[in-house]
């Protein structure tokens, strides 16, 4: 990394490690990505990470940090472009309140089992009563503040970002599911959140990294046959199009 | 709270709590306490925060927040002062994951179960153990920083504020157990942390709301009889010196 880029240790479909990336995008932080396998992880990850997770921030200088909201900060912090964060130190502790709060929703095993089985067991239902829970806040925040982002009027911020890896794949529900309404009132149960989600499928960083509904499905339906998920489906599902 | 000062809704012997008073101390931040018995909630906690957790955190302009780490940075940005947090980014995201691998060491839980019965069952050794690894990075730390606090030579910053109140916990398993040479050790095993917590002693935020290890003793003892802890402790222990 002679070359003043960062390196992110990544995994395509993580969406604790999307977060990174996104941040990366948004501020143009130059980057590299190297994507390991999470199964049978590489041993020398540990040598960067004693968690051996993803995302994994290796900074030019040689310096190693992990855990996505310590990486995002990070990179708002370290790099010049617009402030993700808010200046206002209220602001940014309500943001990071609203960040903490959606780990209701940030359980992606939950959301790949809802994905993948009918009719809900009584697990399941329960499992969606919570994510629908965990996303009243934001419908009312989003409200509250009146502004077509949660970071403002004019661009995506922090909780945009540090949010939108999980309301990404929301989508796969739909998929699996076409005909189950309960997966259809999102503008009628959500309708900030619903136009909100369009704004950001508009907003650059996100479109750079953005996987479809299908792909996410495709995804989840491997990593839930318990052995090795496809992590390397994209390409293969690319080359049908 | 028109006279300007923050409230923080506190239990006496809680050690997230106690991180956002150690906060308030060493910034000078005008504050009141209000503390709740954690067992019987009072209703109306619940309005400022729907965790119904301490510490808590009003401000003078009905503002409410919490979540300990939260309440901390807020209360270092919102301040004038000494900052605790590093103006350089890369040391402040470093700090920051040193306080979250702290989280191996703060179930306080695990605290006061080993301070209450021997011969240890193997659960409770498991717990020593587990505690004994969360630190032994500590100690490394601070051997490669060379400065006699995890913030710099002079003063105490956020990773010591935020690690010290179980650490100042840990000498209650010498109260309950003053012939166990397990406890006994410290200065051998990790001397750094030794010299690093007897300087935290003498920090004059440490010491205004430092308690004994007897004193923790006596309501870790009665916590764990099961059903109402010794909230009011301190003013009995008190009056019996």
């Amino acid at each position: 990394m002679a070359d003043g880029k960062v390196r992110i240790y990544n995994m395509r479909f993580c969406p604790y490690a999307q977060r990174a990336i996104l941040v990366a995008e948004a501020k143009s932080v130059p980057y590299d990505v190297v994507n390991i396998n999470l199964i049978t992880k590489p041993e020398w990850i540990f040598g960067k990470n004693p968690m051996g997770k993803v995302p994994t921030l290796e900074l030019p200088s040689g310096d190693v940090l992990y855990e996505s909201l310590i990486v995002a900060d990070y990179l708002d912090d370290a790099y010049p472009g617009r402030k993700l964060n808010s200046s206002d130190p209220l602001r940014r502790a309500q943001d990071r309140i609203l960040i903490e709060n959606f780990g209701t929703v940030t359980s992606i095993g939950s959301f790949y089992k809802l994905s993948i089985s009918r009719p809900h067991t009584d697990e399941q239902s329960a499992l969606l009563q919570e994510i629908r829970k965990g996303l009243a806040p934001f419908e009312r925040e989003l409200t509250q503040r009146g502004t077509k982002f949660f970071g403002g009027a004019d661009a995506p911020g922090m909780v945009d970002y540090m949010i939108w890896p999980w309301v990404e794949r929301m989508s796969l529900f739909k998929v699996a599911f076409p005909d189950l309404s309960d997966y259809q009132n999102d503008k009628k149960e959500n309708p900030k959140l619903e136009q909100w989600r369009q704004a950001m499928k508009e907003d650059p960083a996100v479109k750079s990294y953005y996987l479809t509904p299908e792909q996410h499905f495709h995804f989840a339906a491997s990593y839930l046959q318990g052995e090795m998920p496809d992590y390397d489906c994209l390409e293969e599902l690319n080359s049908k199009i």
